[in-house]
């Protein structure tokens, strides 16, 4: 017996903004699994902004995806074959091997797609995308052990409505801190009022970013947890403490530029105000997991940490889903249910 | 008896880059010390480019300066009167109230001018203003307590030629840290590397800063020590290895900005190298004086670090001394001789 993967693989890699052309679908011959190996029908996948950086060809911190091979992501599925005695066919894991339908590979080479089994009677097993995945995992990384939250202060978040900037926001607030968030629609804006945000800021129609975060936090920032760069960081420096720190997990406002695009005017005041402002990478984090999910647990049993989604179904719709992260055209955790 | 102070003053906040008209010299009456007072002839000055963030009328980690008040800043001199039981005439001292030729001022209000007894006999007075004194601990403290130099690293300095700078090269060779340094003349390219640098760039000569860097560190800098910004920040950031650290202790080349200019456009790689770029200011690090003098005294003893000096004769050189700060008319470090 074969199976049939279907997969979404480059076509080039994209200068500027990427668009449907720059995907294209391919199908596989999949053969169910041997000894040793798995085969695994994905129903969750996701796409991040990350993904970005590893379609221009270049080794960054990570190797850049292969023209025609299938892109690579966080995905969840059922083990629908098994030749490995640690998994059961009807168990649901977690690997990096998403922009696919199903695949089958040998278990001892899968820690480099981090194989982990889920428990789906736990959470919805998509959860495990967003916040008790990786995007959760970074919002708790870049919070506590890069920014070092403090009780009390100050947290300004940009990209707030995304997943992993909504995870920070809900962080933030169940820990005591002031939160002010800063999105790109009134209906994003709402949804972080009404889950922790003190207050929301829509850059879309806010005229003046510096004057929008002063009249939110007059007293100034502590920490910036910083997605989006550019006039957000901008703004962002004009309003820090003194020894505010910001956490700089991504800058998707520059993900696409063909020509670069200047930075801040106002660097100088990282002297001035002795700021920190360091990036960092979620994978060198995961030791934080178990804490991290320690934290999670009971947050979400309380429903004071949600995960808001947005869902396309289809895996054909996996390349309109990775363009929605950057017009911005969605709310929370983009994912994509493979039927 | 009344002494007569020749004093450097204001005449306005600049714009733009200050020019000798920015400065006038004033006299004033000055009635030598009475109870628990001293009076200080000074014989030294500083001249720092942090100064000029005090000549703008706005209050950032420090007070401006006052228009038509003296200035203030690092300075050496001699007690000539004392009325305090713990100041004789004949000791040296340092303070903060530098751009003027004598005072008398009341010892237990001196705190807040940072009032220090020195040895003339251990160091020339005038180190108290460099290698000895705040350039020197700030080197000492933006390279170990913010940037951590671990052994064996690659560390890139600009401003290499200051007064900071020069410390900061000659502290990481003595450590066996391999030293580029970046300055702005053939001839501090030949002093640094007279003095410990392994390589050094003229950046006024160099048409791409970004490729001199890679050339003289293949395999990138760990730790960047930033005086200067602009230019210097982007080809660092495209050199830096992955976890790399940047020490910002300035970036004198918007100082004199009238309108802000922008910033690197190659910030993302912050993230991408998980890059910390912490800035510091030295006041917050007076703790570490001691451990700096420890280290201190035996490599000035053995001759690996020196302080290189350009001096100028009279208090009413000050300003063209403090001028040249900006446009790198110097070497080492900028002095006056307040004979």
């Amino acid at each position: 017996m074969t199976l049939t993967s279907t997969n979404i693989c480059l076509t080039e890699y994209p200068k500027g903004l990427p668009t449907e052309e720059t995907f294209q679908t391919t199908t596989t011959d999949v053969v169910p699994a041997g000894d040793g190996e798995i085969t695994v029908k994905n129903h969750w996948m996701s796409v991040d902004p990350y993904m970005r950086g590893r379609m221009t060809g270049i080794k960054t911190y990570i190797e850049p995806f292969q023209i025609g091979e299938p892109l690579e992501g966080g995905a969840v599925g059922e083990v629908t074959h098994s030749g490995h005695k640690d998994f059961k066919v009807g168990d649901w894991v977690m690997t990096m091997l998403g922009w696919r339908s199903l695949f089958t590979a040998k278990v001892e080479d899968m820690q480099k797609v981090m194989l982990q089994k889920i428990d789906p009677n736990m959470l919805p097993p998509q959860a495990f995308l967003g916040v008790a995945g990786m995007p959760g995992l970074t919002a708790y990384a870049g919070l506590y052990k890069v920014a070092e939250l403090q009780p009390g202060e100050t947290v300004l978040v940009s990209g707030a409505a995304g997943a992993v900037g909504s995870t920070v926001c809900q962080l933030a607030k169940a820990d005591g801190a002031t939160v002010i968030g800063i999105a790109g629609t009134d209906a994003k804006c709402k949804w972080l009022l009404d889950h922790g945000c003190d207050s929301a800021i829509n850059y879309k129609t806010s005229d003046n970013m510096t004057k929008a975060i002063r009249n939110a936090a007059p007293g100034g920032i502590d920490v910036y947890f910083e997605n989006v760069g550019g006039i957000m960081l901008e703004a962002a420096l004009n309003n820090m403490k003194i020894f505010g720190r910001m956490a700089v997990c991504g800058m998707i406002s520059a993900y696409n530029d063909e020509t670069p695009v200047p930075g801040p005017s106002n660097l100088v005041q990282i002297v001035g105000k002795s700021l920190k402002v360091q990036g960092f990478i979620v994978s060198n984090y995961s030791k934080y997991a178990l804490e991290y999910f320690a934290k999670l647990g009971p947050l979400m049993a309380s429903g004071q940490l949600v995960q808001q989604e947005t869902v396309l179904e289809g895996l054909d719709k996996a390349p309109e889903a990775f363009l929605r992260l950057f017009s911005g055209d969605k709310q929370g955790k983009m994912l994509v249910k493979i039927t």
